[in-house]
This record gives structure tokens, sequence and C-alpha cells, in this order.
């Protein structure tokens, strides 16, 4: 297996209403990219400062899927449209395990 | 359940038998931390440039079982012994699923 992970944080004038259209198209994901084995999200919880604002960890069945899921038009679409127009930062990892 | 998330970058000077010893220890945290329910960690794959070098995953129950890792001996001595004399920089996130 390898998972995917990646932390973000938002810009100053993110919105609510644009964090939430995220959320609701990443939750969408899954059912377009079918090598998708798990897929977790969501906002920092709060509970230490610091942090990035962010998550999402993605795990796949090996390399090749997670490249079909990076490379998949859908996955792309979401990025332009509801990440890069909020983004200030970006730290991802993938790992085997 | 709670997902904490957290990234790493190592300095320059951080050594291959350094990373490896961390990895051990890591290996070793479920079982000294029993309020974990998953653990997953590991070097960067090297797949996609820019990336951070290491990741770990851990999934918990709660938010209270979240901060009795955090704030374990056991987890305090790993960062202290194994993780801050390589560590660069750090990203992290906590969030619910």
């Amino acid at each position: 297996m390898i998972r995917h992970v990646v932390l973000l944080t938002w810009s100053e004038d993110a919105t609510d209403k644009q964090k939430a259209a995220l959320a609701a198209e990443l939750a969408e994901l899954p059912g377009r990219i079918p090598e998708i084995r798990s897929y977790k999200f969501g906002p920092d919880a709060g509970i230490n400062p610091g942090n990035h604002h962010f998550g999402i960890v993605a795990d796949f069945d090996n390399e090749a899927d997670y490249l079909v899921y990076r490379d998949h038009p859908a996955h792309r679409e979401l990025i332009l449209g509801f990440i890069t127009p909020i983004l200030e930062s970006r730290a991802a990892v993938q790992f085997t395990f």
C-alpha cells in the first residue's frame, strides 16, 4: 500500500464557503476515482498552535494507482477549482506501508 | 476517530543511521502507548519533487486518546532523542473522521 498525505494552509482571504465547497468536492472523489482505497480529510481540529489548516490522507494499493489519482482529471479539476484559489502553502509525502 | 498527521523535513547533515534509528523507535510506539489505534509512517517515496522527507499518521478513538499519545513520556523521549536532532521543519494537522 502507498499513502499520500498532503497538508495545506489557506490564504487569509479564504472564506468558510470556499472551504465548505472544497470539502464537498473531496467527498465525491472516491466515487470518481475507483483506485482510491481510503480517503480521509478534514480541517485542523484546533488542538495545537502552529498547525496547517487542512489535511488529506489517501491510500492506494500501489504507486501506479496513486499516479492514476494524482493525474486524474477529476482530481486536477478539483485542485484548480477549489484548492488553488485559497491556497497559501502545501506540504506532502507519499510513503509505503 | 481523530487522525494525527505530521510531515517532517530533515536537516542536511541528518545521516541514514539517524533516520533508521528513528524508524526503529517509531515502530515500538504502538506497543508502548495502547491508545494508538493505527500507526503508519515512512520516508517519502521520491515520486514527486518538493515533498517533505518523512510522514507519520496516527489514529485514535478520540481527542483525549490523542492527547495521551502527544504527552506520553515514550513519545516525548522519542521526539527529543530521535527527531529534534535531525529536524529542519515540521507540518502537522489533527482532523476528525
